[in-house]
Order: C-alpha cells, then sequence, then structure tokens
C-alpha cells in the first residue's frame, strides 16, 4: 500500500541519526562513548518515596493536565534553587521544558528562518546542529581553545555576517564543561561574548547542562547573570543531576520573551508529574533544596573519581603526542591524535581492541575534527575506564608507529 | 537591560493563547470549558505500588536516556493493546511522543513548509490549529455534520487546490467523537476519506484522542487501519485513558516514514520513566493489557454517566432553536444557539450567572462558529453539569427572548 508523501524541505535530505541509548555496544566493548548519568547514583528509594508522596497529596495536579509553563512546586524550586547558584530569577523567567533539548528547539523555533544564520561553536553538542539543520538554518562556526570560544573569531563572523547585510539569529554556546570539548569559557571572555551579542544585535542561547557538577575551581558567573533580561537564554537540565529518564528541563528566559515561548510550546506543557517528583525529592516544602543539594555533592565525588580515574590513565597510557582537554566539571574529555590519524578511520581497529568512543567529526557543523574524538567518563566505573583508555591508547599508538 | 531580538516569522505575529489549566474559574463559576479527565478517576494507588516497582526493578532504564521511538516495555504494551483493538501493527510503526500534541506538531514538521496548504475540518482541536500556524501552514476548512467530515466538501477543496496548481500536505481529522463536535466519521465516509487522500496525493493525520471511551455504539475502523502503511498517521494519546500530567502519547505511522519522524524528534525521546509506568501499570508482564482495560471500563461508566446528565439537562432546560449533538464517546457536545446570538458576547453574561464555556469562533481556521459553543461533560460530577446547562440555558434563554 505505498503512498509517497511530499515532504517538509527539512525532512526531505538526509540528517545524521542521533545517538540511541539503546543501541547496546558489541559484548566486551567498553563504550567511552554517551554522557549518560551514571545508574548507580539514580536515587531510587527516595525516589519511590516522592512519588508516593506526589500521588498521594498532589495527584490531582500532578496526573490532570498543568500550566504550560510548569507545575508551580518545581518553577517554586527552579526560583530556590537559581538563587543559590547566584541567579535571581522570577517565575516568569521560567519555562518547563522536556529535557534541556526541546529548550534549545523552542528558542530556534521562536528566532530561525529558514536560511537564517546561527553560529555555533567547532566543536559543539550533536544534538543542538541537528535542531538546527531541522530549522534550516546557515550555520558558521566558531573554533574553541582550552578557554572556550574565542571573541575575536567570534567578532570576525559577526562583522562578516553584518558586511554581508545579515545578522545572525543567535549564538549557540555550552561556556561550562563544554561538550564535548570539556573546556569552559575563561570569565573576561563571558563578558566580552555577551557585549558582541548585544553590540551585534543577536541572542546568546547559553546551554548549561553540567555547571553544577564542577569538581575543581571556583563558579564563573552564568552568562545570563551577566545580562539578566537581556541578550541571553539559558538551557538547563535535571538530567545530569537527578535524572536523564524524567525528561526535565527548563530555559531561563528575559521576561518579555517568555510568552512568546509558551505559544509555540503546544505540547501541552512538560509532564506535570515528573515536575512535582523532581520538586517532592528536592525537599520538604516549598522551594526546599536540601535533598537536591546532597544528591548533587554525592554526584560530585562519584564523577570526580571517574574523571580522575580517565585522566590519570591517559597520562598513564597515551602515547606522545596525543594530548586532551582537562575538565574542571562535566561528562567529557576531547582527544587530539597525532598528525596524519583519522579518529573515524580508527574505530573499527579500537572496536576490534575492545573500545569504542564517538568521533570529533560528528560534532562539527562543517567537517573537521578528524583527529578528534570524545571520551565520556560518566557512564562507566573507574576499572572500566581505565581498562577502555589502556585499550585506546594502544591502538592509537600502534596506528601512530605505521 | 531592553534588547530586541529579530524574532522568525512564526513568532513575529500574534497567536492565541493556549488554554491554561491553571487559570481557575472565578469562585462559584461551573467550568464547562476544559477536556480535563475526572480527577477522581485517577488510579492512585495502582499508580503508586508500578512507581515502586518500576523504579526498583527497571530504573536503571526508566531513570536513563533510552531509545528515541520509546521505551521498550511501553512499545510492547501499545503493540498488544492496538492488536485488541483491530490494528495490527509492530514496534517499527511506533514512535512515544509527548501526549497527542507533539505527533501533531513532529508530523507536521515532516510535512509542512511555510505556506504549504493543509485541510483541517471547520471546527477543530485549538492546539492543532496553533501547531498548524506556527508552521505558517495555509489553512483550508472543510465543515461537518452530524457524521463528520463530508467527503463532497472535501473532494472541492482537494480539486480546487489541484486546480491551483497546489497539493495539500495533509488533512486533519478527528474521526471518532470529534473535539469540539462531539460528531463521528460515518463509516462510509471513511473509505471515501482515505481514497480522496490517495488519490489527491495527500495525508491523513487521523487524531484518535477518544475512541477507547465509547458509550454507545459499535466501533468503527480506524482510518489507518483502512490503509496500514499507506496514506494515514494515527496520533494517540494516555492523557484521557491514564492520567494527562504524564503527557504519554504515540504516533501510528508507515514502517517507511518512521525514521524521518525520529529525526525531527529532537528531544532525546520521551520520559522512559513516564513509559515504563504506563507499562507496568497495564498489567504484569510485557505486552500485558488488563489492569489498563479494566480501568478504561470504569472511566466509560464514569463518562457515560456525565454525559447523561449533561444531554439529560440540555432536554430538560434549552430554550426553543437551541441544538446540540449527541456524542457516542469522548468529552465534548456541541451547541448551536438561535439565530442572532453570539456565543463569544453571551459570555460575560453566562460568567455572571455562574457558568462558563468555550466559545465555538476559537476551534475555526477562518473565523466563523459565532453562533456555537463547546461543552465538556469530563471534568465535573453530575449534578455540578446538571447545574452549570441550567445557568446557561437560562442565560441563552433571556438573550434569545430580548
Amino acid at each position: 500500500m505505498n503512498h509517497q508523501p511530499l515532504l517538509a524541505r527539512r525532512a526531505a535530505k538526509e540528517v545524521p541519526a542521533l545517538f540511541r541509548a539503546g543501541a547496546a555496544s558489541p559484548r566486551g566493548v567498553i563504550p567511552l562513548t554517551y554522557g549518560f548519568p551514571d545508574p548507580g547514583s539514580f536515587p531510587i528509594e527516595s525516589l519511590v518515596e516522592a512519588t508516593a508522596r506526589v500521588l498521594r497529596d498532589e495527584g490531582h495536579e500532578a496526573l490532570q493536565y498543568g500550566p504550560i509553563a510548569g507545575p508551580r512546586p518545581l518553577l517554586a524550586l527552579l526560583v530556590a534553587k537559581l538563587a543559590a547558584e547566584g541567579l535571581a530569577v522570577s517565575e516568569d523567567n521560567l519555562l518547563v521544558t522536556a529535557g534541556g533539548s526541546q529548550g534549545i528547539d523552542l528558542i530556534t523555533h521562536l528566532l530561525v528562518d529558514p536560511g537564517d544564520p546561527v553560529i555555533v561553536e567547532a566543536p559543539t553538542f550533536i544534538g543542538a546542529l541537528q535542531t538546527f539543520r531541522n530549522a534550516e538554518a546557515d550555520l558558521y562556526e566558531v573554533t574553541l581553545d582550552g578557554d572556550g570560544l574565542q571573541p575575536p573569531r567570534l567578532e570576525d563572523v559577526l562583522r562578516d555576517l553584518q558586511a554581508a547585510g545579515k545578522r545572525a539569529k543567535l549564538i549557540y554556546t555550552i561556556p561550562t564543561f563544554q561538550n564535548p570539548a570539556g573546556v569552559t569559557l575563561a570569565g573576561e571572555r563571558r563578558r566580552a561574548l555577551v557585549a558582541l551579542a548585544r553590540r551585534y544585535g543577536t541572542m546568546l542561547v547559553e546551554d548549561d547542562a553540567y555547571s553544577e557538577l564542577r569538581y575543581d575551581g571556583a563558579p564563573l558567573p552564568f552568562l545570563y547573570s551577566l545580562d539578566p533580561e537581556g541578550a541571553v537564554f539559558q538551557v538547563r537540565t535535571f538530567s545530569k543531576i537527578l535524572a536523564a529518564g524524567l525528561r526535565l528541563g527548563y530555559v531561563v528566559a528575559p521576561r518579555a520573551l517568555l510568552p512568546r515561548l509558551l505559544q509555540l510550546k503546544v505540547d501541552v506543557g512538560t509532564s506535570p508529574f515528573a515536575g512535582h517528583l523532581a520538586a517532592a525529592f528536592a525537599g520538604d516544602g516549598p522551594g526546599a533544596l536540601d535533598r537536591l543539594t546532597a544528591h548533587i555533592a554525592e554526584l560530585k565525588e562519584v564523577y570526580r573519581a571517574r574523571r580522575d580515574a580517565m585522566l590519570g590513565a591517559l597520562a598513564e597510557y597515551a602515547p606522545p603526542d596525543v594530548s586532551w582537554t582537562v575538565p574542571q566539571g562535566g561528562f567529557f574529555t576531547w582527544l587530539t591524535l597525532p598528525e596524519g590519524l583519522d579518529a573515524g578511520a580508527l574505530l573499527p581497529e579500537a572496536e576490534a581492541a575492545g573500545v569504542t568512543y564517538i568521533p570529533g567529526a560528528s560534532y562539527f557543523a562543517r567537517g573537521d575534527g578528524r583527529r578528534n574524538l570524545r571520551l565520556a567518563f560518566s557512564f562507566l566505573p573507574a576499572d572500566e575506564l581505565v581498562e577502555g583508555v589502556r585499550r585506546l591508547c594502544r591502538v592509537v599508538g600502534e596506528a601512530a608507529a605505521r
């Protein structure tokens, strides 16, 4: 009964498939691929208790349609949580979303018409690239160094666009513990970035999925807090600090733009059940944070140890001319292989040797990244990380010697 | 710190705000407005038990990122549930979504470029209208009668478009217990509709949010089952049969188109937690349905009694020249007021008299519906429905007498 519909332009071209959690690695292959949270850290019994409380005490709201912006207990929690992080916002700045990814999608729909310029970091988050491609954005890249996005390079792109009579609709950045590069935008660059967005009349999208998970060093100001009610959207998530499976995130937005985001959020609101549950888990009473704060402190211990194990193994086993970033937080480090090697071409050999990773090219809008690869240290226990790195380094060493 | 971004076209024009559950009616006003499920029917204790089971036995999957198409236990449940309803599909036909609304949104993104023709029923679901407007679709309407959409009227539109060198990208229809009209597409019209979609090279989107809640009469074939793997997408939801607050729905799609829908679903998959929970609630073991089936049977008793109460009150209190549809299922009846009356203009008077409703004009793409209004019988107990209808009929009667 074949019937061929006319597809929209965005769907008619080939786009790369998003990763799937279900695609398990072959037996015996250590996956250093996915930025998944540690399943051993899920707070099962606290969630059992919190769910029972939500269903019995707040079931009439948690199981019903709710406000599009988000359930009230969660909004109260977010205001308190952000205040504790130094970000003063009210409920009028908040929109609860299905993970951070829906936040990026909504902001893209708000700003981007087909053909509009969008500036991304190189490398950047694969899901965001997919979202911008679905919107038929015209993608421009700005390279990163060890201190994150380079403002002069960004200004070059903005100036070139202006000279061509165009204006970037948004600059997408992951300033803190970047995915995939593991680097963090330096403090003075944060101010420069906001100033550039204002000068060239564009918006910053600050994807902050990891800032709660800092293992070293002092917190840096959010881009949003450098320009509240101004040129910044902040995209956040509970995926890394509570449970990815709840699909719970939020956008911090200038008050004036929130109603427009609401109009584009046609899913009748993100799960009230998940929102009530996150708030009930976080602590007892409106805006209480103590249980969530304690849980995040535990997570930091777990992930710091894993990061240290992976970096230690790299220091021990990496052949000469391999370099990597040293993340102060988050889930990833980013490797650069010796000249002449190609991380994509090397992957079958690595998998045959019992380790797998995501080659760097996937993280670039316009190619590049052949010598790079991303390693995640979030998902596996330390001994598997060490063994995975050992296998990888042997394969790289052999290839470099050829 | 004002900073005015350039908005995308879809966001720069005014669109009607979606309804919000939080917007409570003024004290003492009976809301016959929202198609919300009966909160008294939420199966609280069964959900407490199922959640504890999911968290303890399946927590590593339910709290983690999952497959974009949906969690395996839910897909197994859906295959079994649809088979029991006479729809033979496999997991390759299924995509789990954030309620039915995200399904409509994804299909729209798959098919519709700005300016593309989309055909809707008049009246139709407000959320779908908003979705099509966000996509900058060019909307065409086909009127309903007591047996649903009229195939000759539909063919007029399809033929006119063809004559103008255009092709409708999709026809959006709610064939069973239509929202807002409460009517059901007659059996022979279903075949005619599918034949027209095929003849004119367009896709049908069968929004089926209510078919499980049939109070009278025999089930009719799904449009999807009249043309499997062909010209039909079916959009479904758990909002009416389990809990709207889980935001859980699904799309039944031709196998060949499913990967393209997955590519557009950039939210990293709908909540694995909600999916595992729905499957665990439905019954013990893969694909088990017994608890869900029993729950739906209870819901039908509740809603049938409410429908009967509302229709009984209309028969008792309605002034002459008011007519209404007699729904065989679902949540709504649709009133037509005497000539000369305007349901929107009458609303303040009705609210002053202690009852509120949604005026018909909201449900039309291009105006019209002034004499119509929608009444929902799902949310309130029978005595409040009767009193609400009594107040409404008094206001209408007084206005008609002026």
